[in-house]
């Protein structure tokens, strides 16, 4: 099972970069995305710095990931291969975390849950974009589905067809379901002994 | 009371043999609806193959059900009479998926929460249909009923009568207590010991 | 604090009663209130006579209620007077139920909570009726803060006051907090020994 | 950790100093807010009183509490620096509930989500100010981060460009996993022993 959650990060983050090099976005939007990045990989380096018992060893032995924090994409944002320095510090931190990623999906089987919620909103996305008249793409139908999952619903983009009323419905109760997934976990988590905690991030820092 | 559900059962997949015998939808949506069931069965069909222990026995012990897996609709989609086969597909998902169900209903009495949202769903949507002079058919009330019971709240139709707006107050505290339910019974799973589950779905699996 | 509570229904009862009698609803807003305080009767009355263990006895013990179901209020519905019916319905339902939230009350502490949500949403009501200029009414604003504390939030009223949107988060925290205690009350109703359940209407049924 | 949320506590308070003495508030709006905070107080004020056990002895020991609930800020409200009042007010209620507060941090580890929660509040309306046209202030933006962390969702302001979308995306899940974090310590209190309840208040009567 790991190795299928491994091959669908692979695909995500392949699609991250064939996205990342071939978008056109704004330069306002492109310069945000740049330093949102950047701020991911700088959070996940300085909580695994703090975490870690010999913080200089730590700083040693990461030598490219002190020289990646560097924000030398927002120095020369006209180029677009620098954005492959976004991804590459992407990806360090989704590896990374891959660890605590682990530790959910052995303890909380959270693997079904997290492939099943990432496929409906990829895939439920397909038939909506081409049915609603309002959802005029396939990034604003995703959009939709991230908005209609998560019980937010704005009310920007809402289905008017029959169909997509019965798909929307589905993808409602899924929230719903999430929200109860989620809150699940974190109520064993607080009813279990809280000295488990430390423990298992002991698991995480060893990375 | 199970023979009750499976009464509730019966009546909403003959309301859904007339709706789809009956009703006129456009190219796309029908399309769209019957790829989608064509999924449910799919995604059935493949799960309990995973779980059973004898695969090929499997295969061979269920010969129409992998002849249903023929997507015979989708080619020929002109022809009503071609939906049957959509409807038979969904009732053989709702009547496998019965023992997942009753699990649920013996263990954490689903049964009454069950019958009540849909009860709901569908009874409260008649006098907002009514009353209301923004909801326009049933089917806009009814998807009214959803999207607030769920807590999404597109907001492209809402209460404007008092009267209106006093049921649409009741539907949104039932809906609170719906996600509490589904987190209760979820968080409940959770602290439990984790090698019941397996066990439970022994008892889907055999069916 | 049983007294607390007491008087805060017996001021929602009076402030029921004034409003029905003065109240100028459109016919069919009218007629649908009708109903819903009557089927509230109906369910509440059916409930406790499939609990009871003596049907017949209850039935008997029970004659004005019998007769209040007798849906008069909607054969001569242009009189005026006839909503009282509604009301002594609805102050039965009420007092009855009572049973079942002094239960809840007891064992599980909604008082406070109870209190506070219901003097919440009255009280934000009138300053919000007050600053935002699409506040139309006090009635406006009130469903406004049932809409924003369910997390529903529709979107057809919104603040737009600094202040008026400095209440509403307000408002907000208090709906996930809400959510909270709904689902934790739920969760550890499930959690303990589904043997108890019964016991607990037992409470209810002798009343 | 203690210091870190003292600190954090020092700057908000002190950034609503300014934001109070600078900001020029419509006059209804400036009353609201001046009652609003009266309240908060007041509320704070009762409680201890009716917690503490010798009520005449904190009468008595609390003589600069009591003179601070006249409101004399709504007498003279066109002075500005009578708005210095409502600031004591606020900061005395804020000091007073770090009892409640470090409380739930000590036993539940709310700090770091806590800060967490606030600093994603404030920093994500940063780039959301300015990549998206409909939010028009930094205020606008704080206002969405709420609306949307909560999943209220109103959809008078929602995110129009790709980048925004993400990040809006990533605000949602967190607001699910808020809701999850405070869902599941409701939860566990709950589940716990009633009888601990009371011991805890005794922590927060004692100040
Ligand atoms: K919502
Ligand atoms: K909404």
């Amino acid at each position: 099972m790991k190795r299928k959650i491994g091959f669908v990060y692979e695909c995500l983050l392949a699609g991250l970069i064939i996205f990342s090099l071939s978008a056109e976005l704004p330069e306002r939007e492109d310069y945000v995305l740049g330093w949102f990045i950047w701020g991911l990989f700088a959070v996940d380096y300085v909580i695994r710095l703090m975490l870690s018992k010999n913080k200089w060893g730590f700083v040693k032995n990461h030598p490219i990931e002190l020289l990646a924090l560097i924000p030398v994409d927002q120095l020369f944002r006209t180029l677009r291969l620098i954005r492959l320095i976004r991804l590459v510090r992407l990806i360090l931190v989704v590896k990374r975390n891959n660890s605590l990623l682990d530790l959910l999906i052995e303890k909380y089987r959270f693997d079904k849950l997290f492939i099943t919620v990432i496929a409906l909103l990829f895939l439920t996305a397909i038939p909506m974009a081409w049915i609603e008249p309002s959802f005029d793409s396939y990034g604003d139908a995703l959009w939709w589905t991230v908005v209609t999952t998560t019980t937010v619903g704005y009310g920007d983009l809402y289905p008017e067809t029959t169909v997509g009323r019965l798909i929307a419905s589905v993808l409602m109760f899924v929230g719903i379901g999430l929200i109860g997934v989620v809150t699940g976990t974190v109520a064993s988590l607080f009813s279990n002994k809280k000295t488990d905690l430390p423990d298992q991030l002991k698991y995480v820092r060893d990375k």
